[in-house]
């Protein structure tokens, strides 16, 4: 299709700026100080989608941020494609570590350095981009829906309800999202599978105020080293989580399932390089893929108490806590592991403590068929523009509406990310390749195609 | 003395009204931030000396904070006392426990609310205006010489070599210092000893940036895990320290000891209650005045790592670092257990992390004989104001220097605390009561009129 290749070659520079301004919105959705960002960002998203050809576009109130509704429709008789994206972003904090502000986006080494430039600005801003390709150049052969909401990094609370009180507005045939990585551009790969999420937060009090490690310490439970036996217990020396009943509805992969898996090009020292350890760590009798796609993890991702500041403070302090969140794999069940693990964490705690536990988010794991139409189609796509059937892979992130999505628009969803595992998503310096922005666009378009041929 | 009873009777308010003043200064040792609020307040506390009656004073350079040294110079054949004292302070966070301003003294149901109205400036302010009453009232009968310093909180790094290098200068019969509680109002006490402290940091470095906790959870360490299982391997289940040679210099007391102790008064409900738990946790086979009086104990004064803003945020993170402190007792060095513990947590981190192990400061445990004419001096001096003999007690706290300042100058050193252990030192909150800022006045020219006497 050369009228795409020119149409991409013409533009490629808007279409990279206009990403860039999308960037310098700071729109966190975690914190209640971005509230209007938020807001702002939206607004943005929905005068891109009507500039570049959708015949609707709309912010629909949700109980939180708004979700940002498009599309475009050709003919009752062809099929259609619901794009989900999410215009929220990660918190940039440890802010001292970016190189450059996480909301003034550098292009350095042919990618642009942003908080959520990869994850999920540049991703779903590509499908934006292909819409105009399609319809300006009269191409365009699917109807297509956008959705694009404003609260997938906090765990979509207020999705489900949204999406089932406008089934017939996003009524499709097939789901389609770009808010993942492939393994390499050299080794393009699709997403069969993503985990699921249960994220909790526990609180320990010991005191009811901070007291002096002189004349208390020794006799009044220190709620950091409380805290520290709990986290300690979750995993035994072969790193295997021993909190009760968590492996149990854990869909073990067959020896069939895990030697196909063992063939994706994995270079060890190269993901040390890349992460920058001298070892691995993970769960015995498991390989490095096996451990981020086939098995739930256990993970504490934020812990503080007393004194944290410069210098030696001899406190005994009276609160610590921790932020812990869980990646689940079929068949398990956020809800259910997210009251085993609030459960454990109150029931182990000493009597000289006290402990609230309590949920943030979650969300189930989700699986794909490789046998169906819409991965077929985007499989045939990626081959289209890398030169290379894509591999099949279990990626180890989550999208938590995945399985709603699913469950009350019956229908499967295809994941056609871009990204690379490199691009520090959730973490200081997040950037995202020019090269994988352009292709995502000149790949996208082909995916309608084969998906209305189909 | 009736001159005494009436000079302080008239001149109580403004004895007050200057200590409230010296605890608006911020002098945070612990933060750079504070620098020239430090060296502010050392200049007030010289002005004080001078305009209470000594006849010299000077602010005197150390590599740190300066020190301030007085002088009230009677007779050569008298005996010379010389009074410690510290005008830094504890770090005043967390910020939002604190009723009111920590540098904005309030006072409230009798007590002077605000960072280091006990610890120690309320305290060695007594000492500056029981020199004004006696040289005022012409009964002084004794040398006196003051020792403020500038660095206690940060475990005084520079004082060692000071006193060295001052040995004459500071030369005395006996060290006197107010900076440790008593029992009650009803039940005074005298500290016979101190726990000495080793205090160090540990940093935990797993990635060298933060990771996505999906793509990467499960096959890479998290630091905060590593570090929650290495503070954990510190103590069994039975509360005793398990680190490897801990215990080996520990001076155990005799059962007639442990029999005498347990006769100063407790009430375990009281305890409870003034801390705010329902059950105490401690070194089993100790009871409360023992855990923190004659046994040696390992306390996590700080702990932070990851993500620990509001809501969720899927980070695995690169560091986790944990204040880790150590009061110890009689015979145990601190040297050796500050080396012992660095070692150790070097020695059980995994190869997957890095760990990063660094000494803050630390000092030795002190102990004060009975049978000494310093003692005997303060016990009636107490019983003067008190109208009961003191209790001699263990104290938890700590003040590094003692065996320093006992080594170069050849003396022993007397602590005659009017502080309460409920002051909140350390803590939000702190306070003094204008009662005991009082009686301590009233009481320490009685000590300067034994000791000359005796």
């Amino acid at each position: 299709m050369e009228v795409w290749k020119d149409y991409q070659e013409k533009n490629k520079d808007r279409f990279l700026n206009e990403m860039l301004e999308l960037l310098r919105i700071p729109s966190v959705s975690a914190k209640s100080e971005h509230k209007n960002d938020m807001l702002k960002c939206a607004e943005a998203v929905k005068n891109s989608l009507l500039s570049s050809g959708a015949q609707k576009a709309a912010i629909m109130a949700t109980d939180g941020f708004p979700v940002v509704y498009g599309e475009y429709f050709l003919d009752k008789n062809k099929p259609t494609v619901l794009v989900y994206g999410h215009y929220d972003v990660q918190p940039a904090e440890p802010l001292d570590l970016w190189h450059s502000g996480p909301f003034e986006p550098v292009i350095k080494d042919g990618k642009v350095y942003a908080r959520g430039s990869a994850d999920d600005k540049g991703q779903f801003y590509m499908h934006v981009k292909a819409l105009e390709m399609m319809v300006k150049t009269n191409t365009i052969e699917t109807n297509i829906k956008f959705l694009i909401e404003g609260e997938e990094e906090v765990g979509s609370p207020n999705l489900a309800k949204f999406v089932h009180e406008n089934k017939e507005l996003l009524k499709a045939d097939v789901i389609l999202i770009s808010d993942s990585s492939m393994l390499s551009m050299e080794n393009p790969s699709l997403d069969v599978g993503l985990r699921g999420l249960s994220y909790i937060e526990i609180e320990v009090t010991g005191a009811d105020h901070d007291l002096h490690s002189g004349t208390y310490g020794g006799a009044v439970a220190n709620p950091i080293t409380v805290l520290s036996k709990m986290i300690a217990s979750c995993h035994d020396e072969n790193n295997h989580i021993t909190i009760p009943g968590f492996y149990d509805d854990v869909l073990e992969s067959s020896p069939e399932e895990r030697a196909l898996m063992a063939k994706a090009p994995y270079d060890e020292e190269a993901y040390k390089k890349e992460v920058g350890v001298k070892n691995l760590m993970g769960e015995k009798g498991y390989t490095t893929n096996e451990r981020t796609g086939i098995r739930p993890t256990l993970e504490i991702n934020g812990i503080w108490g007393g004194y944290t500041g410069e210098g030696a403070k001899t406190v005994l302090p009276s609160k610590a806590t921790a932020k812990i969140s869980s990646r689940l794999v079929p068949n398990q069940s956020s809800q259910k592991i997210t009251k085993l693990l609030l459960d454990y964490f109150k029931s182990i705690a000493p009597s000289s403590v006290t402990v609230k536990a309590f949920e943030h988010h979650g969300g189930e794991p989700y699986l794909t068929p490789i046998h169906s139409k819409g991965y077929e189609a985007a499989s045939k796509a990626v081959q289209k523009t890398f030169g290379k059937i894509p591999v099949p892979v279990r990626g180890g992130g989550s999208i938590p509406i995945c399985s709603i999505l699913e469950k009350e628009l019956g229908v499967k969803i295809i994941f056609m990310g871009f990204g690379l595992d490199s691009d520090n998503l959730h973490s200081p310096n997040e950037k995202y390749g020019i090269e994988n922005f352009n292709k995502g666009i000149q790949t996208i378009p082909w995916f309608h195609k084969f998906f209305a041929e189909g």
